[in-house]
């Protein structure tokens, strides 16, 4: 299958360090390309891939605040609209949000968009969305469609880890792990709030956003002490491996709804169980009282904290390599493709009967 | 001729009070129209003309700062697109800056830009602009172009103004005037400054921009005394037209290139002189000592203030009539869709002749 795969810019792909869809894109491409279709990947130039790529965008825009981030965001997506047009793809899959759905009118290739949570969390896609909303879409959970209910849904898809980055610990060195964005929409405050009521230590590996600068000194930094509560930095894939492979739980006690939550994947994968909020897809993706404990309080949390040795580490790798694989993620998301494509070329015979039946009546 | 005027959305075309490239394509959409176009205008759904008008966006984004922008100005230029393709429009006038040239390689009509100083005033338009280098633009003066001087030029078109709006006056009531926004750009502060040192009063018309708030509480409230220095408001089109034409002279002692002015020509059109600063397109909308005065210096500035009742006002009307007209800009941009058509046609013949010879070259 002719397929172009149109990934956003903000990081490389795959990421040096965060960038929760550039990763998702990477695997696809290197998937997808594994099982023989012709893949393009719109990607920043430094991206590494084994599909075709074509760079408008000589950097991340997340690593460089010269690049004019607007004008990149256009041509980048425009050279996938004029790829798709030009070669024909079979299929352009969008993991760029809501914008090049506008001139997705422009092109006759059938266009699928993976939400990866924009949805759910950027109430300013909505007006887009809601346009193109006849489009078919793919949820990374089936919390996430709770931020768009109206759109067509054609299936969730859960996002895949290499289950090669992620070894595998029986045992744990005893800390708590807080691992992703420093943000109270994450919970880090909760976090902290956690590891002082139960006296566990907490390591915490995060990128910190500029607009979550204030946050982090007025209530991170204050409770560091480099002994029961530590920050660690911004971790690389390796790092963040022997990270999460040590931790006695991932604690993700996220105060909006998670669309996924990659890092509890990755977490469970090297066997360490989470403790996670009861919102969106956190119950999904976590096995209450199996893989770890899923919370409504902080209250509950403790408890969970408590009680988390009672988990079998084995267990949350079962269950990692039962349902959040790479492999099955490309699968699935083939059987996507084949479905759209199934559906538009009906379409497209249906309207070439009903247009050559009504020229009939019409003579 | 089957035309698209792809206008701005940051105001109602024509504009309710400031809006100069909203004026400009409010005068192009009537006076094609008028002349036996058939006119599709894209603007805001609130815009009022005798062409067919198509909106996505349902109010001015300068007006209602809940739209979100971004997805307006998208879903805007894709909605021209996707006209100018599916209903074959011989051509498409672009009249919204840089962005929707990205996407033009999706659609086989040919897109003119009218850059409207954006060039010249925006570096962060440059890196579209030059990607696109090939394509037609519009300057609309010869000055604007040292903006971008790479592009492919095929015209200066000046804006044309509405001779009835402005109401010839043959004497002034002494004051000098400052039209436009309040911005040290548009030499507000010089403006004050001149009338202190030369003691004729002044009065000041200006839309007071969110982000040149300070500047005016600093640098021009101070001098506010109601008397010899006065703010009038930000005035709708009847009352500029007696603003203007009470004035002694027009005061535009701008500190960047001035890509045309359109201020300088409604002053002119009423009787009224120009004391201008030699930047950009002032020296060719202004005739240096005749329809006012173009300086290089405050100083210089202030003598121009002690002659300027040598000017005759009759001259500085006729000068727009003989220039600066609606019927002249519109017939100017009549020419330039003739030329881009002849020349488009001209490259699809060249590329058929060129593939048909390599076809039988071939066998």
């Amino acid at each position: 299958m002719r397929i172009g795969l149109l990934g956003p810019i903000a990081w490389r792909t795959p990421p040096r360090r965060y960038g929760p869809w550039e990763q998702v894109v990477s695997h696809l491409a290197e998937g997808l390309t594994r099982r023989g279709h012709e893949v393009t990947l719109f990607a920043t130039a430094d991206s590494e891939t084994a599909a075709r790529l074509v760079a408008v965008c000589p950097r991340p825009l997340g690593e460089d605040p010269r690049l004019d981030a607007k004008s990149y965001e256009l041509l980048h997506m425009a050279e996938a609209l004029r790829l798709a047009r030009e070669e024909a793809f079979e299929l352009l899959h969008n993991h760029f949000n809501a914008h090049p759905l506008a001139f997705s009118p422009l092109v006759d290739t059938p266009v699928v968009t993976t939400l990866h949570g924009s949805a759910l969390l950027e109430p300013s896609t909505h007006l887009i969305y809601r346009r193109f909303a006849h489009l078919p879409y793919v949820s990374i959970s089936n919390a996430e469609r709770d931020g768009l209910p109206e759109l067509r849904y054609v299936a969730t898809v859960y996002n895949g880890v290499d289950l090669r980055q992620f070894t595998y610990s029986s045992r744990s060195e005893g800390y708590l792990a807080f691992l992703g964005r420093m943000s109270p929409k994450k919970g880090a405050h909760l976090a902290v709030e956690l590891a002082r009521r139960t006296g566990i230590p907490l390591k915490m590996a995060a990128l910190i956003p500029p607009d979550e600068r204030d946050f982090f000194e007025g209530e991170i930094r204050p409770h560091l002490d480099g002994r029961r509560i530590e920050y660690v930095g911004h971790l690389g894939p390796e790092e963040r491996d022997r990270f999460l492979g040590g931790a006695r739980a991932l604690v993700h006690l996220c105060t909006v709804p998670e669309p996924f939550g990659l890092a509890l994947v990755e977490a469970q994968a090297c066997g360490t169980p989470v403790i996670g909020m009861d919102l969106g897809a956190v119950g999904e993706v976590v096995r209450h009282g199996e893989t770890g404990y899923v919370v409504h309080t902080l209250e509950e949390a403790q408890q969970a904290a408590r009680a988390i040795d009672r988990i079998d580490r084995a267990a949350c790798r079962r269950w990692v390599e039962s349902r959040f694989t790479v492999d099955r993620m490309v699968e699935e998301y083939e059987r996507v493709y084949e479905a759209v494509l199934d559906a538009s070329s009906a379409r497209r015979s249906r309207s070439a009967t009903a247009s050559s039946s009504s020229r009939s009546g019409a003579v």
